[in-house]
């Protein structure tokens, strides 16, 4: 039986969205199991308000400390030892669940990852792998924030990683990898890209070169995999909603500009709310920490129960895939050296 | 009479956008003069097509050379020196005119106007700075593509020559100066960053300190520059372009989706056309070279007529507030060493 565990504590809203995304992740499936990790008082008494019968598959694992949004990632790791998140991190390493999800500090949640999990030898730093819908389809994006300042080596790292993953997760033989970098003749690039373009060339993947930043969202090609360091992609990733916010918030106030506006904005309804449905961030909730001996997926701070719950059955993909042996593998054979 | 030199060549349609938005600026503007550089036969073909009595007004300087897009901006400035562009730059270092305006290679016109003109002494880099629509107002976003690896001294420069570029052109006493970063605690960035923090903190910049992605587009406050370096300032306007062209993408084909919805799409279409001008990238064409001894604006390479005329008129206006000679005043007083 598939089994993870959830630091039911983790995120803005903590049991109040964790709670009940498990719970409802458990009356979908059958054949999985979560331990919920956190406060035992707080967890039973959202427990009472949700329908739930399958106790079997359920397991609520008490934790006395919490770590909290602001606390720095190397004190959560050596102050909270009995927080959710730590003891949910604990229970792969010692095999007890599969995977953890928590939707806590992402620096505390790399940190303590890594220590307590460790990366495959020959990994330099784990990365952190996100889905994200496009013109075309879709793209996984890497690194979003774990590693800002990176060799051409880790770099290639995240590119093997990257390419391992979509070919398991999506079950495609030769995912399509690129390299971002900026356009122009002049300036192609810092030199880890150039190094990391370099290496790109020689391996057995499927790298298709260099792309832009509006190769993001609006691809000129086929792209599967698109990396960079975590600094570039965590500034692309919030420009890229700063832009929906920008547009979203703008498109409203035109509709407000007159009676006749609002009223063509009330028959518009269906097809603003297909467009919002298109980019619902909650969907493709639940990004990837890859390079580690154990399955760990992030999700968003801000998740509500519906997010959280795709980022939970997401993690059971992971399970059932075996990302970690699978990248394992892939980091022997193409990019076994210490970054 | 404020007079400034067009490179007629440059651009994705070369004299068929320069030449009709020279005119029409004339035609608009009075007391300004316009040096049309280029293929004298081309120049005059278009010439004719346009109706245009102030004759005084406008010279035709012929050039027997055309940096092509794809041209390695060390030979276009080595081998083309009759090219239109070089050679309108080199009237703006004569003093003939006071500016030049290029749609011409991106790192051709840098890397020709840095030879050319010169920097003032205690700039390393020359920046590009633009001004983007923002939810709150407008924002200058500098480096554009210049610098790709940049010290944090560089980052402090660029933080010197945006602030006094729009304090000049906007009459603002103290703009407001941001740095753009990545938001975790444990990944504060990377060093040139930090240096650049440190420096700005104790400058007399109006400094705000770190913004986010997502603040580009959709601040949380105020700002009016924001300071990266050239390869983030790249691949974040880049992915904002990617972003507007998925959302207008996918909501054409969600108000495709129906009858129904194709109806609700043309009574929507005031709304609609309402925000496409609130994003107009016209509007917004005509990026600053600053840091140069002389004013040098790069227009989009794709820019229209319209789009070009802008460009052209935020040239008038910056030799109207000589901005070189500004930028060289507050790099003396606050930033003055070599980067």
């Amino acid at each position: 039986m598939k089994s993870l565990a959830v630091d039911a504590m983790g995120g803005d809203f903590g049991v109040e969205v964790t709670v009940p995304a498990a719970i409802s992740v458990l009356n979908e499936m059958s054949n999985v199991h979560i331990v919920l990790v956190g406060d035992s008082d707080e967890i039973h008494y959202q427990l009472k308000k949700t329908s739930f019968s399958k106790a079997n598959q359920l397991k609520v694992q008490h934790t006395s400390e919490v770590v909290e949004m602001n606390d720095k990632p190397i004190e959560a790791l050596k102050k909270k030892k009995d927080s959710s998140m730590q003891v949910a991190l604990r229970m792969v390493e010692s095999g007890e669940v599969q995977a953890c999800i928590s939707a806590g500090n992402t620096g505390a949640l790399m940190a303590t990852a890594y220590l307590v999990l460790k990366t495959f030898e020959g990994v330099g730093r784990p990365a952190i792998i996100s889905k994200i819908p496009t013109l075309r389809n879709r793209v996984y994006f890497t690194d979003l924030g774990a590693n800002v300042e990176c060799e051409g080596r880790s770099l290639f790292q995240f590119g093997i990683m990257g390419s391992t993953y979509v070919k398991y997760m999506e079950k495609l033989a030769k995912p399509k990898v690129a390299l971002l970098n900026v356009g122009t003749e002049q300036i192609k690039g810092v030199s880890a890209v150039k190094i990391a373009n370099d290496l790109f060339e020689k391996s057995e993947l499927e790298y298709i070169g260099y792309v832009e930043g509006d190769d993001i969202l609006a691809p000129k090609m086929d792209i599967d995999v698109i990396v960079c360091d975590g600094f570039v992609g965590n500034i692309a990733l919030k420009t890229s909603e700063g832009v929906s916010k920008f547009i979203q918030h703008s498109l409203k106030e035109e509709f407000q500009k007159s009676v006749l506006r609002k009223l063509s904005g009330i028959l518009a309804l269906p097809a603003l709310k297909g467009l919002k449905a298109r980019v619902d961030p909650r969907v493709f909730n639940g990004a990837a920490l890859v390079g580690l001996k154990g399955t760990v997926i992030k999700s968003h701070g801000s998740a509500d129960a519906v997010a959280f719950q795709y980022a939970i059955k997401k993690a059971f993909v992971e399970i059932e895939n075996n990302i970690p042996a699978k990248i394992r593998q892939e980091i022997d054979v193409a990019g076994g050296e210490p970054a």
